[in-house]
């Protein structure tokens, strides 16, 4: 495969070009496309480009807002309601996550509830942005029903991910962000594209029989990580972003979705907490003791490192396929 | 083995003499007593009289103070710090959990940190009563290092359980309280007391190899659920439960312990969310229409079922061994 190497400010102005000659305004088409370029430029290519169709084509169909103008209210000293105006979730998150990080700093805990937007990225950037502010960041979304309950051989879960973010002493944030399916569904998608296998436990078919083959799987279903444990946390994240939020479950926004191959519409739920009113002397100093006793044990590694090495590496220039390239032209 | 039908009320009785004539006073052993009386009621064994003897250990010690007066310190409007006198968790939590929920009806969010305080326990109770009052009640706690991160094969976190409620219309809350670890400790010692083997994946021996016996487990290292997943949340919890309210890492204590059987001294982290204060229109009848659709999937049920079935059986009496009952007296 050919590949072209590309600066991450020419990566948001190609997705930026490409979504505004499809109809988005300056402000919604550069907050997406920073998004993919964040997830180019850290490795992570199933929130790159890679979404970047879904993100038209529900330009086209009408179904999403290239011109919403979010905003937040402040429902309680500690809760901020952003409300994304039908748009995507990226310039929602640009206006929302500085109120909820305000409010947390005041309270020592906020929370940011946002909805009425489309979910389509991944989580670790809004988490970073609240941990980059010396909080500690939470946030988890869900997506169309793909993830049977344990013991289901039917999907009624997204794939349902949750973050995590510790702000560290002079380093880079501490950042996690996983699906509470056993795989996320853009990498059974990206494995699907590339003709991979997968491990046993990922999912199962159309009929409920295990099977290691994703495109199976995507015609199936996914499972939970860690069976039942996994399948609690599922059950969690639905409450939190749609019945204590007021927007849709997995299964509610499968059925008002129009399937234009874009993100069904779906809520966040993102909490900020400030160490520094939770009655700690020094919570930053005491972590890194923490992670100096992790790190001390063979075999263990910081989550999302391999993500910060790809940015390292990034700075450098982010390869992008000449096919990718030329999709995207075709868009636009 | 021979058993004596006992009612709740007689367990509390029990339990309390126990520790009465070990030192405690009235609210600290009626305290532990009920939370142990809870265990025996719902069917969790591991957390019920089998506790017993590790309390009255450090009561003994003189680790532990019976005689704790917990204390609560409102930090902000949206966070109370709990302070439990070197004493057990049970009674502090009776007196900070109405504060915390005071203020999270109020600003829609409370955080609880718990701290000074030696937890024994299961967490349900707590997440539970919080849904009782209609809040979303969320908690985690640490204990001595036992599982190991993924990839390594000594120990570094505790068990590391968390509990999460959903209080429901016309219906006792759906609650869930599950270690990080593959298998809960307390279940782990229970399947070496009675000879049980455990399914591969529960844990390492001492030499870092896979086994199915529970004492080398218990001699090793335990695993987290699902891999590096569970270990994420393990991570988080050790974060929350330490480093953010100042309190004990599993490492620490370990380090500090007096190693008398009974508990280390560790910190709990409480979030007690108000659904009336985040915006939707109700909650409530919204999850009851998730709840529905998950039900009518085969295979799946309620978390916390059988903690609900178990306990509708005690009404009529539960069971208790005769050995048990001669252990504690004992200890007395």
């Amino acid at each position: 495969m050919n590949y072209v190497r590309m600066t991450f400010d020419q990566i948001v102005s190609l997705a930026t070009d490409c979504l505004l000659a499809n109809g988005a305004n300056e402000g919604n088409a550069t907050a997406v496309a920073r998004s993919i370029a964040k997830a180019e430029r850290d490795g992570s290519s199933s929130h790159g480009f890679f979404r970047l169709p879904g993100y038209i084509a529900s330009l086209k169909s009408g179904k999403v807002s290239g011109n919403a103008k979010p905003t937040v209210s402040t429902l309680t000293s500690s809760v901020v309601r952003i409300d994304g105006d039908n748009g995507y979730a990226p310039l929602a998150l640009e206006i929302g996550i500085p109120e909820l990080i305000a409010i947390a700093s005041k309270t020592g805990v906020g929370i940011g509830a946002l909805v009425n937007v489309y979910h389509f990225a991944a989580l670790w950037p809004e988490v970073e942005t609240i941990a980059d502010s010396g909080m500690v960041g939470f946030a988890c979304t869900a997506f169309k029903p793909s993830v049977a309950p344990a013991g289901a051989s039917r999907p009624l879960f997204g794939t349902n991910p949750m973050a995590f973010a510790w702000p560290r002493k002079n380093n880079r944030p501490m950042v996690f962000d996983m699906a509470t399916a056993a795989m996320a569904r853009g990498e059974i998608q990206i494995a699907a594209r590339d003709g991979h296998t997968l491990p046993q436990g990922v999912g199962l078919d159309a009929s409920g029989n295990p099977t290691t083959d994703p495109k199976a799987i995507l015609d199936g279903v996914m499972l939970p990580f860690g069976g039942y444990k996994g399948a609690n946390l599922a059950i969690m994240i639905e409450l939190l972003v749609a019945a204590i939020i007021g927007e849709n479950f997995s299964f509610e926004a499968e059925e008002k979705d129009n399937n234009d191959g874009g993100p069904p519409r779906g809520g966040e739920f993102l909490l900020a907490i400030d160490p520094r009113h939770l009655g700690a002397d020094d919570s930053s100093t005491h972590a890194e003791a923490f992670f100096e006793r992790y790190l001390s044990l063979s075999g263990t590694r910081m989550p999302g490192d391999r993500r910060y090495a790809n940015r390292d590496i990034a700075s450098d220039g982010i390869n992008v396929s000449q096919t990718t390239i030329e999709k995207i032209n075709n868009l636009m």
